[in-house]
């Protein structure tokens, strides 16, 4: 996607075709770094330190790790290696395995001679497969967004709603549930963006309202509490969120606050879509109480990062210091307050016959 | 209400019979200060600035404030140039016109020599009414904190949600949604309370988190998209807010985001409860949607104050310098999500019905 006119993806390939370039996500939303990782122990950093983060982003940072540390051995004893290296920097990121498990499953019946050349090109593969799975996402997604512009009777804007981030910071380009945004800002549709700040590590803020800012899309940014106000008031014309996992049967696990959002949208016929890739879906599961809720330090609650009018970076506690917090990462909307699901093959009912209609083959 | 094991109000008559003190709530929670007013310029400021907040008290701040401005004068003339200094303070302030109204009614057919005695009679009755209306409140709410603790079967504690800060600190004394935790606490019965940090002012994490640690109440800070999630959980027995203004027919206007928390204690099977005084009812309007909502600036959604690691009070900014934000300051809970309303006169059902039973003289 674009800053100020030009376009970036969140990693690429550097001009000597061995350096990996990322932006640095830590400095957002006040500063815009592009990074160069040389060598494995700059990427295990990078998603170690949460420079890149976003499940697809950590899988393809780690799949160019993968690369990197090829320089220094490319034996089998080194493939186990830096497959160590870099699943030890976020051990419960489910990508970042799979990355490297889809490396190490490439490379080992090479000889040690060609691995290098494969690994870059799988690692490439890694990156346009992620791609062509998020403007997919973004064409089925554009649909519902012209629909909702011929529901107003192709005046004004229409009104998206969306939660934390799930743009192409998140993904390697496109991003899911702002890839239909994106599509239907390129084809001249007027769309007007409502930000949840998304508390407490304001996702929404800092990065959503960015990616937006960047791409020169109006977009205003709101407190989690305004959503249902803004909708009662018929300021939102469908909600598009992002997800985690969903289950086999339609449930939704996102960032905490979406299951309040998902309530206020059916309290008000409002339509409320999940975009999700098929490979986030957790077949195995069919309840979605049933995932466990990653609980985060309540620290994240009690201190608040930003910049300071002086300019300098800062956190500040918004609490007297004898009050704790108790911070949920996630929730779960259940399927019936979902109105579809958006994925790379198509818009289907958030349901188990939704979800096999479109995927027959993991049923 | 307690601090640090010392009953306090949020506002009394210093020792000399005179001067009046209150807590410069500004300062919270990182600093607890008493300031005395000694002059009529002193209130108006503390009104004007922020020290008080919360529609009880700054009627009551007013009506000292008008005790002080009769030393420099207490003809006619005087009463009229007190009246205009403090209404000009915060002009959409209901209570504050109340208050200046109620003194000058009282006091203009009186002798001038006589209006000082008088003035601080009737400020103290001011806050004397509402401490027990706040009281009574407390003790209605009281036995539905009871009902949660008997469900619980007496065991582990009763769990309540609050939004906003509608406790001591915004009344005189006791409080409203506050009144009947301290009053549980105080009868034993172990209460927990999940504090809603309310953006963009945040008043649950300054006010009611420092309110309750300073009452030695178990309490945890959220942040406002947690609420759904707990109560999903059962993790929430009841929820309790105050209100700005209800209508005749029982919505509720109250700080953004009540709405949200009230459809999710509906789809959870929780009680939803909302305490107020009686004179906050608006008996002219029976649709709350046409309750005017204020628009506030969106740099209160942009910038976050809080306490640096350093000790210093920073505002920091959280979003990019090209993003701009929209702030509605309350929303609207139509009467069919909530539970019952907590009046000092008993509760009721929130409709028409239930409020002209308890206030038969008022339609």
């Amino acid at each position: 996607m674009n800053v100020d006119g030009k376009p970036y993806r969140s990693i690429w390939l550097g001009a000597d075709g061995e350096q990996v370039e990322i932006i640095d996500q830590a400095l957002l939303p006040h500063t815009f770094q592009v990074v160069t990782l040389r060598t494995l122990s700059d990427a295990a950093r990078a998603i170690r330190e949460m420079l890149v983060r976003g499940a697809p982003l950590i899988g393809a940072t780690a799949a160019y790790g993968f690369c990197l540390g090829l320089r220094d051995g490319a034996a089998d004893d080194d493939l186990a290696r830096i497959g160590e290296e870099l699943i030890i920097c976020r051990p419960t990121a489910v990508n970042l395995r799979w990355a490297v498990e889809r490396m190490q499953r490439i490379l080992s019946p090479l000889e040690p001679g060609k691995r290098m050349q494969a690994a870059y090109a799988e690692a490439a593969r890694i990156c346009e497969e992620d791609v062509a799975v998020n403007e997919a996402i973004g064409s089925h997604g554009l649909a519902l967004i012209e629909e909702a512009w011929q529901r107003r009777g192709r005046s004004g804007a229409v009104s998206v709603l969306t939660h934390c981030n799930a743009g192409w910071l998140a993904t390697v380009d496109w991003g899911t549930a702002l890839a239909p945004i994106y599509k239907a800002h390129a084809r001249g549709i007027p769309v007007r963006v409502w930000v949840d700040e998304t508390r407490p590590r304001s996702q929404g803020a800092a990065l959503t309202a960015w990616e937006l800012a960047a791409a020169g899309i109006e977009h205003q940014l709101i407190v989690d509490n305004a959503g249902g106000h803004l909708m009662q008031h018929g300021e939102v014309d469908l909600c598009i969120v992002g997800t985690d996992r969903t289950t086999a049967s339609g449930d939704v696990c996102n960032k905490i606050g979406t299951y309040l959002k998902a309530l206020a949208a059916r309290d008000n016929s409002v339509p409320f879509y999940v975009a999700l890739p098929g490979s986030t879906i957790d077949w195995t599961m069919d309840d979605g109480f049933k995932i466990p809720i990653e609980e985060r330090s309540g620290d994240e609650v009690l201190w608040v990062p930003g910049r300071t009018r002086s300019g300098q970076v800062e956190q500040v506690r918004i609490a007297p210091e004898a009050t704790t917090a108790v911070n949920p990462a996630f929730d779960v909307t259940p399927a019936h307050l979902v109105t579809g699901l958006i994925t790379e093959r198509g818009v289907c009912e958030a349901s188990a016959t939704g979800l096999a209609g479109l995927f027959p083959e993991m049923v």
